[in-house]
């Protein structure tokens, strides 16, 4: 299986690849980078910052960070490298508070889920001399918080750096170093073209996954407690995406709206003409496109993104 | 955990609940069943019948089925329990040639996922004093053949009877007590109803995944590779039911044409109004939405219908 060592420990490095590393928000990303880079020796210092007393609380518990603080500029000051582990919808606002405190030569990233905002918000508060790398791992699950971090998440999934033309290749090749040292492979490519990727791999993927479940959960002839029974049939599959973080999709949904709206536009051409292929009996249309769908389910579990375990796994998962 | 006992063998029951269990089919569902059969012991013969060779051979390797032949007639002539393991496409084709076989006091079966157009198709070709008692395990996984099937597939999952009004009361309770051996939860309802109720819970969200597997495979401004590569956020958890085979599937949504386009019509409208929602920039309808759809998911998790491992246990199939 092409994620055979998902369950051995990261390998640890010779050297540091940044002195010191500041992580903004410490939730699912923030803290399984926390993790990784513990695991690996990446930074010199790991400093975990959240505005979130409680969370800050659970870190220290969890022993995630050389150290821990609620303000983010005093959080920041001495750092090389800063990731914003943070909703895209606040980004600006962050931005401008840990802008102005960021040292000469320090590289400020982030983990959103979109980059043309990203870019857009963060800017304006970039002093000279800072270096500004977007990264977007590809990767999480559908839990939140500072417990449900691990230090493999990245491994062996895409983590996508968007920089803005003329950005110091020196500071994406950290970046970069960063990412590979937590098991992650590394693609550049414009951030125009990430947010119509993303749109389409994950985006839409989870509007139509909240809106399906909804969609059942509101019916008059079906009830909500049939709808959880007989859920087996498909539907849960849905329920894992429909089950992620709130805000973080809101802010995803209002800030990729173009490419957003421009793939869901595709999906409803192309749901209106099987729906037609159904209505017409046209049996042969239906079975070509489903045999074509399983082509590109090989594709990816041969790329080493998906289990070969069939259900996912989830009877060995039961079985525990 | 709910499945906590997913990976332990299936009782052995004291005696067996028919004498000669017939399987027609012997794909996931039926050697799944053929499996579970022999482990509890439910059956006093089982016989496995299937008109590709291949297949037949498959079993006899395997082990599945005391008896074994192609010919279906002849291999349901002396069965109490006969469960046709068919794509609901070819039911009314194969009733017709085992029907006119069945003795009287026979039970047929099914497991098909419409129930409807089973009943319609059946019913022509049962002779005086055979019952017809339609069921549908809501079970499987996205993988096909005598190879796939395991004996636990069915347990914890619900199946779903359906008797035509009328239908003996005491063939009903068989099947019920041949699937309660089977570890399934048995349910009781209309044909018309199941149909409705599968059509979302199942029928529309394969429709869908095939149909975004689709369209993003079709995509102009973004490559395949570009797809697979990027799968993990969300995509690829619609490959897997998009894998699912292709016969199966195409005879579901012509045989549950009715429903199936009602549930559609449903999802339209309510990703027209989601679309609005992000064109718009309303975050608070969006926030809504994606809170409520995380409690239909904790919902599928305390009935023991998912698991609650994280991303389906998927991290732990990859170490293994």
């Amino acid at each position: 299986m092409a994620n055979a060592s998902a369950g051995a420990p990261l390998p640890r490095l010779p050297a540091p690849i940044v002195g010191r590393l500041a992580l903004v928000g410490m939730g699912l990303i923030g803290s399984s980078i926390a993790r990784a880079a513990a695991a690996t020796g990446l930074a010199g210092e790991i400093v975990a910052i959240d505005r979130d007393l409680d969370v800050l609380d659970r870190c220290a518990k969890l022993g995630l960070g050389d150290l821990r603080t609620a303000d983010a500029a005093e959080g920041v000051r001495e750092a090389d490298l800063v990731v914003l582990c943070v909703p895209v919808g606040i980004i600006g606002a962050v931005a401008g508070v840990v802008g102005p405190a960021l040292k000469p030569g320090a590289i400020l990233s982030d983990a959103g889920s979109v980059k043309r905002s990203v870019i857009a918000q963060a800017q304006p508060h970039l002093p000279a001399g800072v270096h500004l790398v977007p990264a977007h791992p590809v990767a999480g699950t559908e839990h939140s918080g500072p417990d449900a971090g691990f230090a493999t998440l990245f491994r062996n999934r895409f983590t996508i750096l968007t920089p803005p033309e003329g950005t110091s290749p020196e500071a994406v090749d950290t970046v970069a170093a960063v990412w590979r040292a937590m098991g992650a492979k590394v693609e550049v490519m414009s951030a125009e073209h990430h947010d119509r990727v993303l749109a389409i791999t994950s985006h839409v993927p989870h509007l139509i996954a909240y809106n399906i479940v909804g969609t059942a959960a509101d019916l008059e002839t079906v009830t909500e407690g049939e709808v959880i029974k007989f859920s087996a049939g498909g539907f849960r599959d849905f329920t894992r995406i429909a089950a992620s973080d709130p805000t973080m999709w809101r802010d995803i949904f209002l800030h990729n709206r173009e490419a957003v709206l421009e793939m869901l536009g595709r999906l409803n051409e192309d749901i209106a003409i099987l729906a037609r292929a159904i209505r017409w009996g046209d049996g042969e249309a239906l079975f070509d496109l489903f045999t074509r769908t399983r082509a590109i389910r090989r594709g990816i579990i041969s790329e080493g993104q998906e289990t070969a375990e069939p259900d996912f796994g989830r009877h060995r998962a039961d079985a525990q």
